[in-house]
């Protein structure tokens, strides 16, 4: 019988197989089986920790956003908005880039509930980027405008990163030097 | 019996009215049944344009594309980069926002053969974007650095917005404004 935190770290072992699993065979072709493969271990225990590939794509999705409001929180303790913002894309990268897919998983498919407790915590995370922005404009750093807008733009850029990272070919560090740069010169007033 | 002119205006019809459909419905839950009915014709009548919907997606990205490299070229001819590239994101924004979801459509899912043409028509354009960028860069006003990253960043900002854009209730004006400034603000070493 494992414990609690045992049973925990297996789960989230799980959920990296199965971006490994999605990453490669794509949504439809990851089936329990092959995530189970990934995962490393047999299919029946995978129905265990997981009732359906549903479940666990729902899981995949409630975790990165977990990173992602991680990441929002740290970027705010930061001083400035040159830094807030650089600290947010470089961590919002990291989750793309760590969870590959897991951010581009149709959601849409969902059962429901699960569904909306997905748009729920995105709408929160997206909230968070539109205070961090609307708090810049106020100190004068960031550019006026609609934070809505401005913040689809640049969530629209470091999401769509999931839809053409490889890793191993392309380099992480490289990705995030020149998103930032672009990103937040089109965000603030100053030259970076 | 219709002619080519008029058959080829009908598809057209039938693809605004698969757009439709996607858009309210999910591609899952738009069947052939549901595009009839938004394209205003019976779905025995469909089957006559389209064999079945993988052909239907097909060529909504098919079409989406070919709007893209129509917006390439035309921007190709403005002069400088900030008129370029200008006339670029207004125009993909536009068919974005008119075609909804076609960009987002799971090209993964279509049967090998079909995925292959738009995954090359989807090539060109991206390699036409990373052209323009080279070229901008050469002239001095395009900011140096790697013009994957950079047209990555661009693009992924422009697509993303079929994923949040609600026609009718978003203002298109004030999408277009708010991206071309924010993101050729990003790519150009002047201030705009």
């Amino acid at each position: 019988m494992l414990n609690a935190r045992s049973k925990q770290a297996r789960r989230l072992e799980i959920l990296d197989g199965a971006l490994t699993a999605i990453r490669d065979r794509g949504l439809k072709g990851a089936g329990m089986r092959e995530i189970a493969r990934a995962a490393g271990l047999s299919t029946g225990n995978l129905y265990y920790y997981f009732r359906n590939k549903e479940e666990l794509v729902y899981a995949c999705q409630d975790r990165a956003l977990d990173q992602l409001l991680e990441v929002l929180a740290l970027a705010k303790g930061r001083p400035g908005s040159s830094e807030t913002l650089g600290a947010l894309v470089e961590g919002h990268l990291q989750v793309v880039m760590a969870g590959g897919a897991s951010l581009h998983l149709d959601v849409d498919d969902l059962p429901r509930p699960l569904f909306k407790k997905i748009v729920q915590k995105r709408d929160k995370y997206e909230r968070g980027v539109r205070e961090l922005l609307a708090e810049g404009q106020r100190d004068g750093e960031v550019r006026s405008g609609d934070t809505k807008l401005q913040a689809f733009a640049l969530l629209g850029a470091l999401n769509w990163v999931a839809r053409w990272y490889r890793p191993g070919q392309d380099d992480e560090p490289d990705i995030i030097h020149s998103f930032k740069e672009q990103l937040l010169r089109g965000l603030l007033w100053q030259r970076i």
